[in-house]
């Protein structure tokens, strides 16, 4: 997606240990319109999929996941990385390591937000090594429906995530992808 | 809102503690469709204010902050409870306590996404004790910048926030008032 790739360009920052800074429009300050674009776009590419519902993890997937599934015409959940009190009933639970955060978090939704035999799109902001979409992809399929697949705004092709998900079959859409962050500089994958 | 309220009524469930759940379109299904007409009333009753930027809190108010900004036209920010390793830029931080995660959260904002001599509309899902409201127009007027107003999608009447709020000056829009959710049912302010 050019516009992405641009915007990455122009704010994104990468700084040393391969890490992409986006703060200024996905990460804290966020485009709305950037955000419906996107959202537009995951549409766009799987628009040969049936899709029942969208599933992404807070917080920053948040913004894109809304725009996707407010175009698609369907509900939004997102994992919470934190329970609250009021999360008394039956969940699906799994752990998810955050580089950004260098913790562990116990990632849950309710049973009640992930039905059985649906379609579920996942749709999360940043793909590195794929503890993430893989941790969301098992609550779908614990809960019986498919994951028809994972929309990624930016990928970092150069680290493991994108391949553990290809090769655990899930088929990956990503709006931006990144071949490398040496030396701080940003280099997308040509297509 | 009457759309707002209806849903309340349809799905809300009123639990002891004086605590409404409204997880099913709010604060872990969302509603995309909802959130994208609450943002346009939230427009409407600010519309005669310049507002220059969306300031909200994560997660759930993520959503409608983002409808709101969208039909603005202006960035959306939303402060962060927990700060992440790549905020190490300078930061507006401030403590609020949470009654539903039983837990004090120092909220942050990085200042570049708070800049001065800005108007900033501030959105928030609840309006209970009024202490995350607080905390946002703090950081607001830390910044240097003006609160034009604070928009709440649900209020609870009967609690401390609303007069707090008010007493201090700001302008409060809620869509929808709770005057009481005594012996678990919900009843609404006249208006």
């Amino acid at each position: 997606m050019e516009l992405l790739k641009q915007r990455i360009l122009q704010e994104g920052f990468s700084l040393p240990g391969n890490v992409l800074k986006v703060d200024s429009f996905l990460n804290q300050q966020i485009d709305p319109e950037l955000s419906l674009k996107m959202g537009e776009e995951f549409v766009k590419r799987f628009h040969d999929c049936k899709i029942d519902r969208v599933l992404t993890i807070e917080a920053s997937g948040i913004a894109i996941g809304l725009t996707t599934a407010l175009k698609l015409g369907v509900p939004l959940v997102f994992a919470r990385k934190r329970t609250s009190i009021l999360m008394t009933e039956s969940m699906y639970s799994t752990k998810v390591f955050s580089y950004t955060k260098k913790e562990t978090n116990t990632i849950s939704v309710l049973k009640k937000f992930l039905p059985a035999a649906e379609n579920v799109l996942i749709i999360d902001d940043f793909l590195a090594n794929g503890d993430s979409a893989l941790g969301l992809a098992k609550m779908v399929e614990e809960a019986g429906s498919k994951v028809v697949g994972i929309g990624i705004a930016i990928e970092k092709s150069f680290q493991i995530g994108k391949s553990k998900l290809t090769e655990a079959g899930y088929r990956i859409e990503s709006l931006a992808r990144i071949k490398s962050l040496a030396d701080c500089k940003i280099e997308f994958v040509e297509e």
